[in-house]
């Protein structure tokens, strides 16, 4: 599909929300192609650089000096550009209209021979489409909930964790000071790798996690056990798409007749279930978008760095339809295909689940 | 009224709301005081005590180890440990009742000679009403919002303004790679020291404090301006205690009839109302408990230090009925009375609004 | 040889140098084994505990509280105990004593049943000889060095590396604005693990590692090559390990005649190479000790809890001479005599190293 | 001298060494100075684009954006340029020739009407003499030993201060697990700040400052008493130039017949001495070029960019010859001349002095 020695010209983008580390990726494929002799372009929001070219940017050593450990991404992301359902204003409003043909041309009238596209789960999936219509891609992995499978872990989930880390350190004196009850809401909608993580590394009291639906009678019988041995205060970490046992998925939104829903979160219901049956005070806390901010840990720094790398060198070995991963120790390349097929949970028994369990933490059953 | 050489043992607490640096207060007071061949005494949870004496500790080189840089305050805090108004429980249910003798015979009967109160505005006054009882009290300033007068700062603050502007550091790279608006509510009920320097330091593009009622008018200009200057996000750091100009106060809690009332706080209503008014889209973040918690910076640490050892100073002295202060470069002692006399606020000829201003900062006006 | 269905009491030592994360793992053993129901003690000193036995300390939850993100050991190192050598004071001098029978007696006289060492090569090779006296012991290895084989990483080496990057992002801007080369030396005496890692994700100019015998004429040329560009400064890593091409192992010490001797460490002669054949001001700094110290990072704080987990879930698998290892995502044992057999240094066609390349990085070569 | 209403053009320029906070000087300088009206040039590498005006560049919002927290300065610093004394390449050799009317003669021809110097003690003396040939300036303190006279502090301070005391932590726990002494040498050639503050936040157990010439005698016995009490550790902070009592300042240098020179500095000696009066292990890190390097804390920033906006202000008001400082609460201008007549050195009876005292710290005496 993919001749290397014609390789004179490529791109790169990044797709869906912030991460800590994807200048780093940006950086280090940019130099490594520029290396090999290529140029590269940036394409800024997605694949909008696609569509409207003013948005295509070369990427020179110049302009990607000094931006490994910022955060965010210099190119931009690209919250609503699926250029398959791209919304195009109409004199009857907003209408999704697939214009992946003007993509395809466009990448072909600049001349690109490649994509690199950073980006998690949907973007991998658009780019699998992108590649039948003809465009060579590699993907990156980005995902702060380190739910993709293939990969052991992707830049920004290290972050991630030493953030809602750092910031359950911090609250934990308080907590102590003051004899409350403090909850954290960390994020991960469908896995629990960064309640797990933080609240280990945090020595929390309680983790829940979306793996594991919650009873609130054990939650609350750990703060009372802790109570009793003279521990009076208590620290529990909530994954944002924990649920309780028995219970449904309940999300934030407007109060509506007939249906519970949560107003501050899953962070904020849990701190309240526990007051109403311990009587101890609860203090909630929803890290939120804390966690994608910042420049990269030194760890994630180096995986994004080595993942631009290894994207520039499987397009050189004439590797496309993959995405690059981390295989401890090493980075290789999977099929794009199975990077995708299903999303990675924590397995419940999992080292580090015993590991929460030896601690005394407990996990919401 | 305190004859120095008499000096043979003395007591430290710590009222009111957890600060970073407390520890650092206690850890100089008690080596300061056993230099002196002093013992100490800490008072666990305020004056509790001093009402059960089973929760006054000795306080040894080896229990002051090792505590400079942890948050919290190995002594626990009182929240509601008013002597003067003492939560009874009755058969009635509980009553409020004055066992503030009971302090003072406790004091006593322990062979107490003095105490090192150290707390806010709160503390300070209850100090007052045991000083005319004949309790010898030397003040240690503590308020994490600067809002004491009399000193220039006070421990905990600089480690609270160093969290916030962290967190505003975070979220600038994903309001800039998602092209929002983010909206950060830090802690000042009555005053802006926090909003005001984490947001001169973090590089906001409006703040908003308790000093100057906002026009949401001027904010959402503000973020319109940015925009067609090709800036398409903006960072609003919102004191607590901040209101819209001509409004009135707004709490948190339960909507009710016929009253405006901010379930999220007021942070959620300037997102809110900005992207009524822009479009723009926006998200909202409290940073609550994280101001208070985690160990002092070190700019804090040494404070704190500073204070502690400054305290038993004073009582060396002979000054009782005081309170030490930060009078830069020195720390000194000023009448108990004159520093509680009057918040101090952010003036708003200070040069540090003047340099938000000259940094193109809008400050809601 | 172990029959974990009678063990009642372990205990637990650390020996060799500090590394962050020692705390972590000796509360993760700890609670994990009172979880079983087991009683645990800590050895103070590496073996000094079962030759003195005053030095051997009950491990209980309180003794074990709040450690996690600690520095150092709070049992103490051994730096020199090791009881197959021991130095006994004699009258003609210190003689150095097998007293290792003395210490497998005390081990039974104290009826514990099994060991967990935490340690590096050194420790691993007296555990080995313990075990063959009838002690079981598991191994959790320690290293900074990263050069443990078995296992992809272990605790205390990301912190390293997080330090060490961290001063090199701080002699960035100082390199910069001074137009200088700044040479770091780190840690590595065998390997260039965190040279190579803190110089990729800090954006060295040029690494030098054991593993690559370095040209100072090359690493000129690379100085020169930027100066050339535009870019009047370089950063240069080296472990300290690392030696000049056709050169020889250069130890500090005093200047003696007909040797040369380094007296400022490898990291001062490379700086005043470059002097002398660039001509370019440069300044050199030993990271030293500050590598070694310090709370671990969340990372490490994870990876050593899981390993003391896993060292007494191992134990009560009635497994015994053997070592817990990262094997990723899990973390599993593997016969001690395999981890000890050679030492793992950085193979030339890993992924990192390419990168480095790729980077433009100059290798010494 | 200066009419207000007529500046159009200023220029901005640093000198001396590298300090946190520089960047968020020029910022704030250039965006008050945008904000009334004028342009600003930032000259590169102190008078060089005054006298290669090639080295002048235009500072605008583009230019100044993102670089608050970044160490460094974007118009570099001069090392030996002082336009007084230039080093001129002749036929003969360097000459070092006055080119001063140079400067001021492109001064002029670039229209400018003020410049903002950002310097130390020798580049305000230049500047007195620059004021004397006709060039309006006004001068912003820095200086990360803090020993300039007229303001509390400056920028940078804070920032060195806290990168000590984050290495004293580091090396606390190291030198407790390894029961060694371990000697810090920081900052502070005349003046103990450095030493003084980190040794105080970091709970050093010696401080040696320039101030108080050390007794070795006094230090051995601080490290045995707290042998005696069980403290197998201690740690010492000496300033770069401390120096013994009774001795001389001995400097860095190849060893000489008859002349005692300190190869590996101050600290180095002290650890030396120390071992050989107390026969314990002693490990001496010398932290340099770290101090001056990295991100501004938030202190820092703040007060960096209040002095940016306050020169800018102080220009406004035609005043010049000044320097702008902090007199807190606020920062205000004061005499050129009065800023620079001496150093500012620690008060031995300062609260910080007596204040270590009170907790037990050796100060050497």
């Amino acid at each position: 599909m993919l001749d290397p020695k014609r390789i004179k010209r490529i791109a790169i983008n990044t797709g869906g929300g912030d991460a800590p580390g994807l200048n780093a990726v940006i950086r280090a494929a940019t130099l490594a192609a520029i290396e090999r002799g290529w140029e590269v372009y940036g394409i800024r929001h997605g694949y909008r650089g696609l569509i409207d070219t003013k948005e295509l940017i070369p990427l020179t050593r110049d302009t990607v000096r000094g931006i490994t450990h910022l955060g965010g991404t210099i190119l931009g992301t690209a919250n609503k550009g699926n250029p398959f359902e791209y919304p195009i204003q109409t004199p009857e409003g907003v209408r999704l209209t697939d214009i992946s043909d003007k993509v395809v041309e466009n990448f072909r009238a600049k001349q690109l021979d490649a994509l690199i596209c950073i980006g998690g789960d949907g973007s991998m999936r658009l780019a699998q489409k992108f590649i039948k219509k003809g465009i060579p891609i590699v993907g990156v992995p980005k995902t702060i909930d380190n739910d993709l499978s293939g990969t052991v872990t992707t830049f920004g989930f290290d972050t991630a964790v030493s953030t809602a880390t750092d910031a359950i350190d911090k609250l934990h004196s308080t907590a102590e000071a003051h004899e409350r009850v403090m909850v954290v809401e960390v994020m991960g909608r469908y896995a629990g790798w960064i309640a797990l993580a933080s609240g280990v590394a945090g020595t929390a009291d309680v983790i829940l996690m979306p793996e594991i639906p919650f009873d609130l009678e054990k939650v609350s019988e750990k703060v009372m056990q802790r109570e009793r041995a003279g521990r009076h205060f208590s620290i529990v970490v909530v994954a944002e798409g924990a649920t309780p046992k028995g219970g449904q998925l309940m999300v934030r939104g407007p109060k509506e007749a007939g249906r519970e829903v949560l107003l501050g979160g899953i962070g904020q219901y849990v701190a309240e279930e526990i007051t109403r049956r311990t009587g101890k005070e609860t203090r909630s806390l929803v890290l939120g978008h804390l966690q994608r901010g910042g420049g990269p840990t030194t760890f994630d720094r180096l995986i994004a760095l080595r993942f631009g790398a290894a994207a520039v060198r499987t397009l050189a070995e004439g590797q496309v339809d993959v995405m690059v991963v981390l295989d401890p120790p090493t980075v290789r390349s999977i099929p794009l295909a199975s990077a995708i097929e299903r999303m990675r949970t924590v397995p419940l028994d999992s080292d580090t689940v015993l590991t929460a369990r030896a601690l005394g933490i407990n996990l919401g059953d």
